[in-house]
Parts: structure tokens; sequence; C-alpha cells
């Protein structure tokens, strides 16, 4: 995998700007939708159940958030995924919050029992709750990484037979054969809410233009961690409030050269 | 209509800070108060079928917007539009996505159907699915422009018998007998979510204060357009997040001089 | 009272990063969320009546904000705010437009008759309304102060046996015995929506690490106050826009030495 292969991944983003269909919670839609358009993508949100089968159908990708789910809110992701299953429409799963409620672990569960995903995307804890590994959670927050995240993430893609990824200080991509850790990123994306919801988000507007999960899943960690980091360097020192809008800034205008310039992928 | 009466039709928004009540989508809810609130509005977003009509009877002005529809959702928005119309509040309707899913088309056609509506606002593709026109959209966001959108938006006031404004590279007003044309505004607007729900909503701010549709609707897409145009000199070039915080800074400064200086209104 | 125990407070949040459970309008959740994380605490909004009752106890504070209420969601809080009230975390009450519909005055009425609230927050119209003065309501933002609001936080305070906040240009506290005004504050947070909104997820907060309520009550107010105060000095002529990041940013940042700089109480 190299650097080229993730710009040009980029470049398809840009020049076909894909339909991402997010069903995510209600806490972090604007800045989902905002990311999304400054990197190019489509974004919509749509949660009917009347409607979500037909949305899903005719988007590049589907990306599913629990954090603030319901029960119409499941019962529309369930509709959405089965419709993106029978279309060839990738769907990413992130379990926000998984093992903070009861609720949460067993909707997670739900989900993956019933349809067919491409990625799941969580933090540490969440992943281990959702294939029930005692990690202790904090709300929708992860608690301190315990054990191993890349020994985590292998087990969680096998035993789901999916792709995994686990992002926290290091960001760990496998699908149980192959892994990757991307090592960029900022540690000032966890004082801005919704950092890694936007992050599934832009997973899937990679994964609506390259079939290569693997591809698709480190282009999109790699340039999100860039441009916190571009961003970070800019404006960190300033506060989370102006770090977040020139996030938004470094996502619509990241480079090829800034690309080549930080990126740090290793393949294990 | 010349620029004094726009200009005072400002100063009427700014001095009455008229009540609008939205019945909007998750993603914009934020931006959509904070613009109202810039501009001098008291904006207020009610959902549930217990107090929309009593909320709409205060406000000045109704604004339904279906970006996120469910059938709760809607079943609220014909609630408030009945006592809007009861008590003489104008209607401002936004049927984001129609065409997108037959859901949106068919609750487009219905809430017309059974409110009486005073504006009717979307990208050529909305409007033209709701008058049964083919044309493309994706997801919510317009496709190519394809045809005459004049010709397209005095057919749907004439149908609907009603005004229709057609937002895009060029912004069409019209009732059908008179036709206006607002040059003013900025690509990068397509680069923010929900800067077209915003501006339902401002037209929705000044057809509180002004009785006079079209005036009302021409002040509220020029100096939207014209405060857009200013925000885009000084941060377009900073990036999209940039950009959506100076808007918000200019719709709440935007001055006479400015309006005068930039405006770009066309009598067909 | 002094400055060095609200200091100590402060340092107690950002130490403990205590687990607030909202249960807020759709309007705000994404700043409330940022504001929260800014200052140091751990934001999570769970709306489901499935989950609410587990995520409360687990919290340190529970916020419930009527902003947009629905009946499902004025359900969910009545089942979170029992399990807080059984496991001992503090409800924190905000009535938002409380007078301005029937059903929002109702609804606060009844929650307040069901569950144990630690602290009531709102305007001083929200609040009369809720306990029967008439004072008249513009949607949800206050009308101008009649009265005196110190005699009717004082009242509120004593027929609902509980601590009451009315914020406005001073915002006075009280249990019905002690009661205290805080100076501090900006008047451009009125351009900003949910600025009240956030405030009492902050006063949330602070109650979840200082058990003593008027001391955390003070704190939150006068540090929210400062911190706006320094970012209105900072980006107030800018505008609105400028301001609402800038805050988040000065939440983030706020030292001793700009608390005892600028503080402003009043025991009375």
């Amino acid at each position: 995998m190299d650097t080229l292969q993730i710009i040009n991944t980029l470049e398809k983003v840009k020049q076909q700007n894909p339909l991402v269909h997010n069903i995510t919670n209600v806490v972090v839609t604007n800045f989902t939708a905002n990311g999304l358009l400054a990197l190019g993508a489509s974004p919509v949100m749509a949660y009917a159940k009347e409607e979500v089968a037909d949305m899903a159908k005719i988007s590049g990708a589907l990306v599913l958030n629990i954090g603030t789910l319901t029960s119409d809110e499941i019962e529309a992701m369930i509709i959405a995924g089965k419709s993106a299953n029978d279309h060839g429409v990738p769907v990413i799963f992130d379990p926000v919050g998984a093992g903070a409620t009861p609720y949460r672990t067993e909707t997670s569960r739900k989900i993956i029992d019933e349809l067919s995903i491409s990625i799941l995307r969580g933090n540490s804890a969440e992943i281990a709750n959702v294939i029930g590994e005692a990690q202790t959670i904090k709300g929708v927050d992860a608690g301190k990484e315990a054990g191993n995240t890349v020994e985590l993430a292998q087990k969680a893609a096998k035993m789901l037979k999916t792709t995994v990824i686990i992002t926290g200080k290091d960001d760990v991509i496998t699908d149980g054969e192959t892994t990757y850790v991307v090592h960029n990123g900022h540690p000032i994306l966890t004082k801005v809410t919704g950092s890694g919801c936007l992050l599934s988000s832009i997973i899937g507007a990679f994964t609506a233009v390259e079939k290569n999960v693997l591809l698709a899943s480190i282009s999109a960690l790699s340039i999100y961690g860039i441009a916190a980091e571009i961003a970070a360097s800019n404006k960190a020192s300033d506060g989370p409030g102006s770090f977040q809008i020139e996030l938004l800034n470094r996502l619509a205008t990241i480079s090829a050269e800034e690309i080549q310039g930080h990126i740090k992928i290793e393949k294990l």
C-alpha cells in the first residue's frame, strides 16, 4: 500500500462526490455533514423507515452510528442495512458507547447479527464489549486503553468476519489476516465531540469509491489524521473551538504534498 | 422594488425580532437558530404535536423543512401548518430532497395539498420533482441545473398558486406573474450544510415583518447572498469551516452601505 | 464562599472528568457536548427509555432540558430522573420555553412533581411560569425582565424546596435561605443559541464533583460568565459566530488568574 494509492483514492472521492447515507446521532449530524462536504463527498441523513431502503440503495455507502439510538432508529438501521446489503452498498458500523449500557451492547450485536458489515469502527472499549471481552467504558468515551489493541482488533475481525478498525492513540486496521497501524492524528481530537463519528462517515466516503476495503480504510484514517495534525499545528493552541473549525478547513484543502510529508503507516 | 425598501425590511426584522417557528431537520437546527439570531430574529424549534399549533399561532412565520422527515414530524407539520393558516401566519416550505426518495416526493405533495403555503423554496431538482417534472437529484443536493429555471419556477408558481423560489447559481423568485432574479451569493455556500435551510428560515423572518411576499423574499435572498459574498471575500480562502462562522458574523453586521454596494436584482 | 473554593471546584471537574448525562434539545446537542468537553467533563446524550436509567445511574449528574420536547422524550426524562434520584445523582432541570405553550408549562410542572430536582435553572419568565406567576415569554427567549428576579427566585425556591437559578443580566442563585448574585457574563451570549442550555449542563458538571449545591452553582455561573467575558473581549467585535467558537476556546483554557481577576459575586 503506497502513498500514491492513497492520494489517488482521495482524488476519486473529490471527483465522484459519493453520496454517503448516514443514520447517526443527533449530536454530530452537522459536523459530520460539513466534514463530508469539505472532503468532497455528498452527505445525506435519512431516518424514516418509509424511505431508508430507497436512500441506502442509491448511496455509495451507508454509515450506522448508535450514539443516540432509539428503538425506531434501530429499526430504520436494520431496514437500511438490508437494502444496502442487497444492493452491494458497503455498510460501516460505529457502535458508540457499546458497553456503557446493556441496551447499547445488545443493539450492537443485533446489528452485526442481522446485517453484513463491511467495517466495524470503534475505540478499544467499544470493540471489546461488542465481542464480549471485559473492558470498561465511561459513557461514550474510551477508558484507558488496556491490553493489546492489535490483538483485540484481530480477534474481533476473525470472530465477526469483517474488517475492524480500532482508533485511539494509534489506529489499527485489520481484516484478521493483514494488519496495518496508522500513526497519524492528534490528541486534541478527543476534545471535539463527534471526531470519531465523522471519521466513520469519512471511511464510508472512501469505501464508496474504492472496493479494496483496507486501502479505503487506510486512506481515510491517514488523511483524516493528517488533516487533524495540520489543523492542530495551526490552531490547537487557540483551543478546541478553533481547532474544530480548522479541521473542516483542512479536510477541504489537504494536498498530495501534505499527505506525502506526514503519512505514517506501518504494516505489521 | 428598490434597494431602500430592502434595507428598510431588514431594519424591520432587527426592530421587531420576529418569532420564527421552525420544524426542520436535525442536521441544521443549530446553524439555523444561530443564523436567525444573528440577523435579529427570534428562532424557536418545536416538534411535538401537543404544542405545535400553539407555537405556530404566536409566531411571525412557520418554516417547514423535510430534510430528516419522519411520520411523527410530518403529522406535526400538518398540525402546525393548519394553525398557521388559521391565524394568518405565513408558511414557508422547503421540500429537501424531493425526488430523492418516493417518500420525500409524496410527503412534499401532501404538505402542499393540505396546507396553504406562502412560499415554496428549493433547488431546481426539488421544485421539478414536486410538480412532477423529471429532473434527477442526488441525495439532498441538486444535480446539474438542467433546463430553464425561470420557466420551471413560473410553471410551479402557476400550478401551485403560490410564490416559488428556486435557488442555485442565480435565484429565481416568482408568483407566476412577476419574476425577479437575484444574482447575489457565492459558490462556497454549497460547501456548508444547511446553507439553503437557513435561507428558508431567513425568508420566514422577512415574511414575518413584511406582508408583500415578493419584497420579503427578494430582501431575504439579496441580503443573505450579500452576507455570503462578504464572508467569502474575507474567509473563503481559509476554507468552508471559517466561511460558515464568518457568514454568521456578517449576517449580524451587514450594513445599508454593504447592501447598496453589492445588490444585484433583475426584474424579468 | 471565596474565590479559591471556586477555583478548586473547577480543578475537580478537570481532574475527575465527570460523566454528565444530558437529555436535551436537538438544537444544542453539539454545542453542549463541545462545551462540556472543553471544560474537562465527559458528556453523554442518551434518550431511549430502554437505556436512560442505566446511563443516569453511572453518571455524575443528569441534565434535563425540554427545548424540543416530545412525549417520548418526556417519558425518558422521568425514567432517567427516577434512576438518578434512586442513585443519588443530582438532577438539573432547564424548563426551556415554559409559558410559551401550555404543553411546556404542564410538562415542566410534571417533571418537578415526579422527580426530586437539585437545581432548577431558567430565565425569569420560565421560572415565573413554572410557579404560576404571570410573566410573558416569546418563544424560548425571555421577554423584558419584569419585577424583582431575586424575589421571584426566592419564592420559587421555597415553593419547590430546591435551589433555583435565574439567569439574565445578572444571575441569581438561591436555596430560599441563602441568596447570591453573580455579575459575570456578557450580553452577546443572547446571540448564541444554546448558551443557556450549555450553562445548565455545565452546572451539572460542577454538581457532579461538589456536593454543596450553592458552591457548585456559583462556581459554574461565575466561571462560565468569565469565560464569556474574555471571549467577548477577544471576539465580540467580529460577530456572534466567532464569539461562539472563542467561548469554547476559553472554557478550555480559563485560568485561576483569570477567575481571580474577573469574578464578581455578591451575597445578599
